[in-house]
């Protein structure tokens, strides 16, 4: 009984930022993570490191050691405790900790926890930024409404990248710095995306054609994932209005009547 | 008699989808077509040729046969032979298999046979991914919509490089890099799709002059195609069907009921 | 008053495409247009200016004579002769013939003679390519309605590449790369475009702090223009006419009746 | 009593642009400040240093002790001294004059003086261009209403490329140019940016994978801010009143009047 009680306070606190403590905690683990995620940047740079490295360690093992005692205590007071290490949360705080423990292992890989600025993203739920978490589901579902899209989109770039890269392969070659495919559909990728870091570029006349025809096409291409993003924003901005009856969301501003089933709005 | 049963046969299994045999070769060949993809880049890198060159090399042979009795096979069974081998996937058929026997005359030339890569554009549709094959349609219409307007676009495009281009290589020279007018040309497509290599970069203050005015037009020009598409992709989301009851006309594609009357659209 | 026949009738061939001879005029001038920008072209090409150097001087020769003839006759047969001259067509057809005349004063300015590339603009209308005319206009349209815009935001950009240039040349330094605040600015512009040639790049913590700063910037500013035209465009495929008789607003350009009740528009 | 008029009519000339001698003397200013900004730049630029960089600092000194007589006119003469020096253009105008004094301490800060380029935002509205302080209005407003969601997205984007970049030092390391944390995020924006100077770039095949896969998420990002603020800027152009009498709907948002019929909105 009493333990019970004591599982579902800790329980309060870690997964509900409504309650006080819940709050306070949530914003000391926030500063917290930022406080970490800085020791390990900072640590990596060389004259900092020889200063200050023992500092940085410290501050590392100390914040991974607290947040390994706050993951366990989720799994001992989550509701549904399985439930809760597959969540994307769930994952997160693992993913969390681990690189740490396995720098003791792999010297290096403590660098990898900087993955915990995932957790960041609840900033603005913690800190009951309203406006800020209503602009975030906007962002997130016209980017869900436009997944099928998009993924046809990576498709059609995929195949084009793919069959350029082979291509300039053939043309240019490995002397040109075009050293094996996959290495030209890197290139293919970095020229498309407009990115063009210029470590590899095209040498002979029909390989800059054939980079130029590439070019164009990436600088037609930017226009459709903006497109898809941009017409699912403006609908979504436009929509509201769920139905009562049959509660489908993706009316019109100027709609009067449900068009899934009909019933008046 | 007999025969003719055996090529519709043969018909049903290449041509459609929906049998369930038809289906399970498609499913078939897309694995063998990411497979054979995968021999031909791999066969590229040099460390991986040493060692596997011949297993890549049996794939690609083995591959290319069965492809090649395939191509025969769908030019055989085919309802409108001539129709077939012109059609768009007829031609991708062909170019599929040409590449590695030309590879014994011309060495090299088999890395091109990733242009079967082109075959997976069906993926979607072997799958029965409605969606997805939805998602396709809307922005093939949309990207065939604007057409014509990005035409002009690319001529306008094509005149500006050429212009700039030339002007370049009066003003900077061979001394500079740009060595010729097509080179200097290609260094505009470069700039004004915003790639910017950096293999070639104006020396002189007047040559840094015209590239910035260059780099401020690319910049307010990638406007105008995501505009193209983007505004086409939105009227097709919202033009379609119109009522018959109240004859309004802007309902979303998905729509069942018009939503001024409530009628059945 | 034979002399003005002989006149008129050598307008209208230059400057009316309807009829048959102007027609035929303008098509031969598009392709002679191609010819002579060809040849500049490949004269530029070292190997191909030792080999065939002669043979692209005298097509340039012959085509810029050719063209100074039809630059006199349109002068002499245009109605109002000082309106042609000052005309944007008048102007382009000077500077046609211009820069060749020169280049026998100063070596290599023949160059700028590929700016007869803008006569190409013409090739729709000549061609009767209604379609793509049309879509021309739109395109024109919509970036002249979003004229006042784009001009605020270029100056705003200007200001940027201004202020950060010339931070970047106070933190950086001639060292570095930075050598004066107009070649600064040069960088600047190069970074907010995101062209991104690497010939100047920060080497400073600051520096680059700074440079994340206006490329996060210019990341986010790309969207100002697109947006600008965008909207244009798309308000000029929907405003247009409103029906006198159901007062519907919503035609495309090109209706000619009423989409809702059919009244002639 | 005297006192008091002679300071209203300083304030009239120096805050007021509706009155003949307030216009007279920002037009002045205007024009001042682009002398000053020149000479700061051509000062900058070694050649013209060594010549003329005498006047320069003549021109710069007399600039500043003016713009300095101004700033203490200003505060005399404001009406709410405290408001004005904390304004945005009171901290403008003490920026613009402090530069050249700390010169004094601390050599070469004078160049940020070119900071007084911000006082340029007000060209239009002194010059009484209606449309462009209008067209800006817009652009400011849509700016303003897309705020939130651009506060969101960079999060996005910054948490993006903190873990990126950390697993780029991870993966490619201090030998490949990825020196510390802080520089590979460094690297990261300038790849997610699509900038690419390619002072750094991956060198191994990992390293490129893990590039290829952030080059395709900063292409896919570069929709979300155009959308967003096109989003804006369209709903912006659209939204507005309905006219009562004759049902247009389509004004912009400054009308007062029905731009059909003419009765008031």
């Amino acid at each position: 009984m009493k333990k019970n009680r004591v599982r579902d306070k800790i329980g309060r606190v870690l997964f509900e930022d409504d309650t006080r403590m819940g709050r306070l905690f949530n914003i000391i683990l926030l500063i917290t993570i930022l406080l970490s995620v800085f020791a390990v940047m900072l640590n990596s740079v060389y004259s900092l490191s020889i200063k200050y490295g023992d500092i940085f360690l410290y501050v590392e093992w100390i914040i991974t050691i607290l947040f390994s005692i706050e993951y366990f205590l989720r799994i001992y007071s989550a509701k549904k405790t399985v439930k809760y290490i597959f969540s994307f949360y769930g994952i997160i705080d693992l993913l969390t900790i681990l690189p740490t423990y396995i720098s003791l292992l792999i010297a290096g890989t403590n660098v990898l926890a900087v993955i915990r600025m995932l957790r960041l993203m609840r900033i603005f739920r913690v800190f009951k930024l309203v406006k800020y978490t209503k602009a975030s589901n906007v962002l997130l579902i016209s980017l869900r409404n436009s997944k099928t899209k998009i993924v046809v989109f990576l498709e059609v770039v995929l195949i084009i990248v793919v069959i350029i890269g082979s291509m300039m392969y053939f043309i240019e070659g490995p002397e040109n710095g075009f050293i094996s495919i996959p290495k030209s559909i890197y290139w293919a990728i970095v020229t498309i995306t407009t990115v063009g870091y210029g470590d590899i570029s095209p040498q002979t006349v029909s390989g800059q054609t054939l980079a130029s025809i590439l070019m164009i096409v990436g600088f037609a291409i930017i226009a459709v994932p903006t497109s898809i993003v941009g017409s699912e924003l403006y609908a979504l901005k436009h929509n509201s209005t769920v139905c009562k009856i049959c509660k489908h969301n993706s009316h019109d501003i100027d709609a009067k009547y449900c068009k899934k089933c009909g019933s008046l709005l």
